[in-house]
């Protein structure tokens, strides 16, 4: 690592840069539009490597490097390249987005400016019903002939809001007021600015199934169109470890290890002494959740549930 | 700071103690609680003499060390001190609230359960006009008999967007879906926690004239009801250098160093120099920002202006 | 979550409460301290309740819900829990230590005040040879009559470094300056102040059997003697699910698949098409530390490897 | 604000482009490497005008518009800019480097590698005297006959180092353990990177005269040389308003309006009352350190203290 005078250029990433400044529509009337970046996956190696000096280049390859950094969770080369996107968001989704304090963001003001004149609408066979295993998600689509009287009560609902919200500034009301009872359907902009780290771990959180529909849209096309262009090695190693991978408890592997070995009554055993087993009185299984997600897990391995589950 | 064995309780202020969990209303529907605490003004002599170590105790009482460290804005030993607060708060106040990243956060979530059934109404003396100065700001407030119409709109809007909400919940839609047409004015709530030197910060934004009036509302109950009881001395010693401090540029210090030293001619050639000074050709004075805050702090240290304003 | 005017008083920790302020040595002449904190177990608990609203009590008890949020990643109840000690630490620790930046620091400044008159010193049977495995790690400990010889320079070096800093004094040399030649081992002292969700993670790094054994040594009394005190539901949750658990990629999901369903001739071919398996020329497979860790892990389940592993 | 399909081509410095990668010597053995960078002053300008919105382009210039975010510490624009470093730097002066919490980094690692054979040398004229008026800083340089001992012994001492940390390497010791005495003037080297608003912060602590000697040499080259030919619009606005700014209390306030408004007599009373101004039993003036500052910030404004100073 000894400095020289040689003069640098930028790193440049030419698959991300065919795409700069392009509008990538998401939703009805969203989108999202990379306005710079900084960085590429050689950045990466480059900030590992000087953690490791100049005496141990064996590490060798770009992609095995990665894939290490990644697998361990040293993330602090992945903060060293940082994405700049202009987005196009419902205010509803938003307020999830803004969650993720480690970015920088400037949002469209409603304070300085009448706010924009566009809702996000929702198609007749796009209404969705509530899950029913789940409290925060969603299930099935509704009926179309229901979901066709509710667009109509979207849209005149949306109608009487904008109205509302225009005869106030014509009446004088400053903005910062007239936009208090605004739908949270309606659409911000802003520009957001987030490194490769913080940057996956919100699409680890916002691509994941238990994410709302809306906001995953988004999470996919910054994965899927940008994160893939922009670090092709990176994107790669993140799905493998984080988006398609899964954690096992310290239980989950002493219960995988006694079924391994043969021994699927120390698999009960461990279960139950660790809380996740239990049958009531009359001999009925009580439920668990820790429990049914292991037995999910055991089936992904093809490996018997060694309890009854019913 | 040589370590001991003795047991230590811990740092409390009983001034405080005496609202802890009791609900100070602000707006209409609107609440701020203290849940917890940690420290006081002690645990920011605490930490502070930490950093000048033991052979240094001469910078004496405690008042005027939480002043010198407010002064010179060191600021880590306020970072020692960390309130917990439960708020009820409309989204569209919310919005700006969320946006001071340095926090802990956990809203009440419409995802799992049923939006909160109250949204902020605006009696009929509470509009206001746009500000005519201050594109982001609000004037005088509107006529009463407009605000009457106003009022009345409102709440005929809150309604029917409740009624929507309600309905489509009847219609089975997922309450993640079902909410995004709520209006901004509904109510959230929300855990929040964040330090002094944060929250200090926070405060010094929102409880500025240049502030919302709806988060000035509750940022002056924190301010004035909580800090104050909290940490009195570093709430006394942040009005006088923050909240009513003022800054002055290079060139304000020159200016007023030659209108000091009794040569307005200097204080002229130094605003013209610096772009501050500027005549158009028929000889009327060029709009610029910058010279009309200057000329506002000039008055307000009854310092004549040594140019004309006309 | 109606709120309420009824007055709270603040959570405790009894276990917590009786090692308040109580010294707890570390190394040779090092300490954690608990000063003070905020929130226990309950305020986890009750900060994920908002987020789930009034009407979903259903997930039960407390040790179930810590458990739910640890396993899931829900990390933002655990911010509510904050904790501030006092350490003395050798400075080569405490470079370690600051990059966890999501904490608060007041740390002794040499600056202003003589530097700590302390050393970490190494016993004739500590001194440990450069591990064969691991670049950045220790192996066993090197005999001690090397010890003996490696102790007594090292005394010596410690005496003429601790002399060379008086004696600058003495000349009258400024503190700021005369300190650039202390050796990394000379303690230092500072407050650090962080909250549970981001001690969790110190913890989960500097617990790991990778951790330089200082550091380590630091964060198991923080660990054993300070968390499980604290939050000992938060602390069983973060033994089972992060200290002792482990993260399967969607490639070692693959192979483990194909084990668990009999198919080990599957197994190999999606670890080769993947990268993991190779071999040469002649027949010898290829080392490949992807492959290596993965091998571990099947042997940790007491499954067969697939292949031919010399 | 109409997103459109336009490519875009990023945003680039040119004169700092002159410089990437180019060594830029700070000490006798330290440097500073421009590596990458994100934006320039466009992209702040860009990031105001999306909060500002598409009605209100009035804000006219970019200069005006960068000051008046400087001026009213609209900081977030300044977040949009982002700058990656390649620095050398003795330890003694990276430990106060990394104080910086907002920044990512990736330092050297003497657990992977050979530590650096470089420390930072005192030329016989370089050794500094306590200051007198500071508990922390430096005064005058010590006589070069003095600094001549001074520099020979540190010379002998640092050879001593670093021959102990050879010695103990080629006795096997592991490489973390080995380093533990090597002295804070030890050169280490790391990545760093920063936001243009938290490297403006770096350089307001960094650059300002009470800061060490050492740390104000990095942070001057940084700013003269990096800065002012990366964003010079928000480098000059950074001088005038922060670097050579100067806060005023409410009190100085009041006190200045007292003396401008030709009334002595109510600033010495208001100093009075505010506890900055009084005597003791004989007649002399007590000290009070807040006084003196407002009175060397009177003389900078060319106004007569209005009570005796002695």
């Amino acid at each position: 690592m000894t400095a020289t005078g040689e003069r640098l250029t930028r790193l440049s990433a030419p698959a991300l840069d065919e795409i700069l400044g392009v509008t990538l529509p998401v939703l009805d009337d969203g989108f999202i539009r990379v306005v710079d970046y900084m960085g590429t996956d050689a950045a990466i190696v480059q900030a590992a490597r000087v953690s490791y000096g100049a005496g141990t280049k064996l590490v060798s390859e770009d992609r095995g490097l990665i894939r290490y950094l990644m697998r361990h969770r040293h993330t602090t080369p992945f903060e060293m390249c940082e994405l700049k996107l202009h987005v196009r968001v419902p205010m509803d989704c938003w307020r999830q987005w803004i969650r993720h304090r480690a970015a920088s963001v400037n949002e469209y003001s409603t304070r300085y400016s009448i706010a924009i004149d566009g809702a996000q609408t929702t198609k007749t066979d796009e209404w969705r019903t509530q899950a029913a295993d789940n409290k925060q998600g969603s299930g099935d689509f509704l009926d179309p002939t229901i979901g066709h009287t509710l667009s109509e009560q979207e849209q005149s609902f949306q109608s009487h809001a904008r109205q509302l919200y225009d005869q106030r500034l014509e009446a004088g009301v400053a903005r910062e007021q007239a936009r208090k009872d605004l739908p949270l359907s309606t659409y911000t902009e802003a520009y957001w600015k987030v490194d490769l780290h913080n940057l996956l771990h919100f699409l680890a959180l916002r691509m994941d199934a238990h994410a709302q529909s809306e906001i995953r849209a988004f999470a996919t096309v910054i994965g899927d169109e940008i994160v893939r262009r922009w670090c092709p090695l990176a994107w790669e190693a993140f799905q493998d470890y984080r988006l398609q991978g899964q954690t096992l408890s310290a239980i989950e592997t002493a219960v995988i290890a006694a079924i391994g070995g043969g021994d699927p009554g120390a698999a009960v055993a461990i279960a139950t002494a660790r809380g996740l087993l239990a049958y009531t009185e009359d001999g009925r299984i009580k439920r668990n959740r820790e429990r049914a997600e292991l037995e999910a897990k055991l089936q992904g391995f093809n490996l018997a549930i060694p309890w009854e589950t019913t």
